[in-house]
């Protein structure tokens, strides 16, 4: 196999290499007590990091834990308090601070559940939320989720997430750096602020699937497709299927926090998250025209190239046609009875040419008249 | 026949074997008075089982009863008490059971009629629920449906199941265990036990099709399609497609319960089953986003079995065409016309031979160049 | 003809005989004056047949009358009357009995089209309900309609029905027997009642359904399929279309019927209603379900029967491929060159067909690798 | 060609040959103030008819006018008065009429922009209605779009037509013969009367269509299809699609205009409305079973003609490879080697007969075997 | 290459040659605070273009500025203003005019973010919308969006436009010269205006498209069918989808509009903007009317082309398969053995040759006969 060749089989299969997990293994909870916390999924990140940051209108404060009890004893001073987990297979961590905060077991269990659908709970003195995160790779076409679970307490915000990817770092800075309105707004706004990250995140990885899209849609004008193609418009079929799925129901749950009423969210931060709402609600009608665009590229696929091969089959069939009837011809006279006139003939050769060229010809004109060459 | 052809045979017929009818012969209650409890379903088990658990904070007792008599006679003490009964063609047995709780005798029709749409009645005294359990064979990928009817009263739950699968048997172990908190909850806590089990195993089912699905899925990018390959899909729709139809419901079955109000549910449960609302949302997105993976998955099939077959087909014709223009040479040199100069020519057969390797290679250039091979 | 082949010729064109048609005339009427009662659909009954049976809890009272006038002048004795006419073509007794029980001239326009949308209509004094009934004709895979008119007042019920077939005597029957509440209940419980009998009729259509749907199902993985399998699969389609139609609107009606108060619906009988309601949610899902299998057995048809035929074309065309160069090398060796030295050797002829086996095998190996065979 | 042959071209052609515009050229309005009348649609008809009638319950008068004037100055007599206007490109005489009502300038402009969709708006003292009617020419598959304004005030109906097709003299004369109840009731009642006409007509349009997919349907079974049934099939879902374009928001007009109070309708003719929203909602039920079996009967269509061909390639294929070997070992003994000692044997050519013919048998015997013949 | 050729080629090359992004890149904006405005999208124009017009019932003024500033210092006599804003790439010129008219911060970003969803905004002293406007190109296929963002005050609008593409110059022309009634009515008035101007363009759109389609199924019906035809329809069918994509909110936010309550909208203007309100969902009605055309215009396509292919293919095969005998003849009677007893009669050529016709006369007329021909 020549170099090039096995590039290029490497290539075709890198289409097919990566496998994503289409649902978590939830069933290991099967035989526990409900409500009781069993880390469900795969374990993306080795150590549990607990970062902390407190902030008022004129200070911060920044702090990163090793274990979760320093945490739960650092908390004194008034202000904003955000705390990120990241790393969820240590159950013990997650249900410290969670005691502390005083949330449900519902809820501790919700958190260390992968794969879950997003959703909203309200409790009396917090709002739990679950929302997936999207990390896209455009080189293997693998869409791989994250989930985020947000606690907005009254003067606190707890995130809890799987890895380090998709990291929420900007907003710390953000913080730090004293830009926007962060520091002079409450919880809700940081609530907002996350959210906004989370959604934008989505927007990139929905424009970087539009671009293959395009693309793929551009290839169909060529010539050159090939089985590859078919396999990667199956992924971003795929890849689309599973947007909507966790995206669809993000539209409900943003509607049912904008009408959380005063408990949660301050009326100046209402106008915030209906905004939210409406991004997402161009996102999902995005992932709908973007599912209607692939579905009508892969049609076009089909026919283009169903078409391209019948001209083919057409083409050889007429050309095998025609050869048939002089074949028929030389083969008669290459019969050996004794008394063929013809074969006698001066010119008989010449004259069995040129019948076979008029026919051919003539075979060349009906098949020309009837357009199908 | 060899012994691997045998087996791969088997293999394929092992895809068709197991039949599951699609609908209980509900039509034999036709002639009967309306409200008459008959039973409609195959007898799946030969014995009925009536199995009692009384328990309370700190005691629990646990009986098995031969007949329905014995177990009304029974219930003194004070506390929870939960009835299963296993087995539901002696209808006999149930009704005195139900009388002896008063429950009306719809409900009594409706428990020993299987293949029922899942439901809820609430009735002055208890909430009468039809719930779907699923049992997967994933060798056979058959799909069978067996009915659970719960029955939620003050201070006690009454279950009705067909036959012994799908046991309940690890929530009596939990509360022999007084493990979690069921001991100190009420029956309404029970049900949402008893429904969460439910649940957590339609999880598995859904896992083991969606394992079906990425197994069908990988096959899809190798050439090793046949036709049992396409029956496996066919199969895995036709379970999505029953999943979809008993789980539908449920949803709105949930939502319903979860609104019923301090009289059957304290208010401490109702988080609870909201809980299992979101749970019913997520197994029917889940189903939902499978049933498109699996037609996508079948369209790439189709798509690239076509592929395949025509990239066959167009090789050979091609292969075919390049031979035919020499042999009408050949043909034409066979022929046995007295004078054909070219036949006495010394180098005629060279020059004829090499004519051919001229026509053929010429071909072969103008296929190439139009991209046909 | 064999007879054999004549049998399967009949059987062929059974499947398409009957014609069943798919609107009723009902423009006939343009012309006429809105609300004049015309008869419009096909007479299906010569003599129309007028039954009545007052009942009580302790007595019952039966008669069929011969004209309308009979009917109208009998009713004497308190209880529940029930008035069922058969054959709806003589609008005059039609006319009669409605006016005798002041109905309103739209409802008797109503009666009397054939072919109409389930409905209920809610007057002062009565309800008024149009029903569709099913006949299923299981060799000729024929679905007829019949509607069924009826009218529920205070103590009396009215039903008008096309023919004598999908006949209402067991309820007659379970009255003159005293079987079950129904003597002991109103006007509304026989109403229940009947509509309870069309109900379980519609089960048992769609069961019929249900198992051809299983043996198309079946038939699927055999190899034996022709076009009367298609034109089988077309009318199950078909079936399940139409019976979707006149079901679909049932729903709404029962769920309007269940809520129209205490006017015309005794407490009691409510949770009859309701159950009237859950048995016509689940009838529709069955027919949704049974639609969802029959296109996805339609499917599985064409791909596995074009599998089929594209196996026989690849098979043949790889046949003849490897045919095509030994007959090219015997063409050229029948040629009549004057110097052509191989055919003066001594073992040319040998090698000539060795060199031909040698192609042959060649070839065989080549699509073998290619897994082309 | 022959004289059949024309006829059938002809025929073929007629099925394309009459053309429907899909949208009506609105945007010649684009430069327009809006609130300017200006009529867009082709002219359908040269002169304007202008005819009147009033009525009470005793009497009637009758008068066709020429010009717009005549008829405002001639209103003097108490009663119903129902005005209606034929041809509306004159926009003048509209205007003068509408400016008369003092109708909305809003409505004069809605009255003469053709292809709208069916609407209803309720203004304090008249409720203005925009509907479709349909004209079916059987013969070219065309499905024609007519729009009426109906105008209902207190005591006068006003209704603007594009032509005299789709002729509304049916309910003069009824008003004239003093037939039903229509000179008993209000101007309400002669709306409904309107109304009622025009879906009576458009249920004649659907039986129209009904039977056509019927003959079509019985089409399918036969084999004489062709690219002329395509096209039929074609303008059948064309039509389907535009008629339900048509009466889909009829529904919820009706339904509104049954919803508008006493203010315009009398309690009387709620029951006669509330009839036409049922016909309307049977008419689109009907149109969507009709789409559904059309759908369906192109599906079996294509499968049918497929599979026909299918057949027919699958027999010439294995008719040609039957003769494929048999040619090759004649080309074989054609070889002019000098030492071939088969053909010195005396039954060297019957053996080689006798070959042939075995190999054609067992090939014959081969594929009825594998059940491809 | 011929001339006539290379214009066919540059004309199906056109088809493809446009190229429409499908989603903004948004994503820019990531690292950004949320609420600060930054420009997303193409830059269509090189200069911003500022308008302002004055007007009340008796005079009008106007003004075209440089600068945001000189825009700001001017506005000093009461009546309605109108700023039209083209170019908006320079964010601060947009900034200053915002915070002129105290816009909160959200609404400047929403006003420099291409590519969003259509929406309505109400804050306490104005109304924001952001609606679509789109540029069809009839000669490349191109849908092209532009979005224009509304500003309604108490007497004041404010519009946002991206480039001078789809002016609103008509409406500057009907103040001027005081053309209907929109010199004497208010702000909401002129916004009315606006909007009715872009729906009637969208009109004009729709219309442009629709001329294609009914080419396009005109075209459907000949001959000439080929991939250019594939491409066009796919075109068509990817514009439908961003059309339908961009008008479907539409209703809602229109819906929305007309229901704002007396603060913003005049009584007498709310039937102007219910009017609004029907033309975009007649606009979304044809949309989809036009989609399902389209599809159906594929589907035809797709079946008549396949038809005709496979007309051809089987017209050969039965060709091919006529030649094939007399050819296994013609060899038979090739071969060299030394006894062919028929080779040496006197006629046995003519016999042959007689034997050959009858064979191919004999295949004519069975292929006749199975009506294959």
């Amino acid at each position: 196999m020549t170099g090039l060749l096995k590039r290029k089989v490497r290539k075709k299969e890198a289409v097919t290499r990566k496998k994503v997990k289409i649902l978590e293994k939830r069933s290991q909870t099967k035989e526990l007590v409900p409500g009781t916390a069993f880390y469900v999924g795969e374990i993306k990140t080795e150590r549990v990091k607990i970062e902390e940051i407190c902030y008022g209108e004129t200070w911060y404060e920044e702090k990163e834990f090793d274990s979760a009890k320093d945490c739960i004893s650092f908390k004194e001073r008034k202000g904003i308090t955000w705390i990120n987990i990241e790393g969820l297979h240590d159950v013990s961590y997650i249900a410290q601070i969670c005691n502390h905060y005083n949330l449900h077991n519902l809820t501790v269990e919700d958190i260390v559940i992968m794969g879950q659908r997003p959703k909203i709970d309200i409790f009396e003195d917090y709002v739990f939320m679950v929302l997936p995160m999207h990390i896209y790779d455009k080189e293997y076409f693998a869409l791989d989720l994250e989930q985020i679970s947000i606690i907005l307490g009254k003067d606190y915000v707890l995130t809890f997430k799987e890895s380090a990817k998709c990291s929420l770092n900007g907003i710390r800075r953000h913080i730090r750096e004293n830009m926007g309105k962060i520091r002079k707004m409450g919880a809700d706004y940081l609530v907002y602020y996350i959210i906004d990250t989370i959604l934008d995140n989505d927007f990139k990885v929905l424009e970087d699937i539009s671009e293959e899209v395009e693309a793929v849609e551009e290839a169909a004008s060529d010539a050159n497709w090939n089985e590859a193609m078919l396999k990667k418009i199956h992924y971003l079929k795929r890849n689309l299927i599973i947007l909507r799925k966790s995206l669809w129901p993000l539209r409900e749950i943003l509607k049912h926090f904008e009408q959380l009423g005063t408990l949660f969210i301050k009326e100046v931060t209402t106008v915030y998250i209906k905004d939210l709402s409406d991004l997402c609600i161009q996102l999902v009608e995005n992932i709908e025209m973007l599912r209607d665009m692939v579905s009508d590229v892969h049609e076009i696929y089909l026919a283009s190239s169903n078409n391209r091969l019948n001209e083919i089959m057409k083409f050889l069939t007429i050309y095998a046609s025609i050869f048939i009837p002089p074949t028929l011809i030389a083969s008669i006279y290459g019969m050996n009875f004794e008394y063929m006139p013809e074969l006698q003939w001066k010119h008989g050769y010449s004259f069995v040419l040129l019948f076979m060229i008029f026919i051919v010809s003539g075979l060349f004109i009906f098949f020309k008249k009837k357009k199908w060459m």
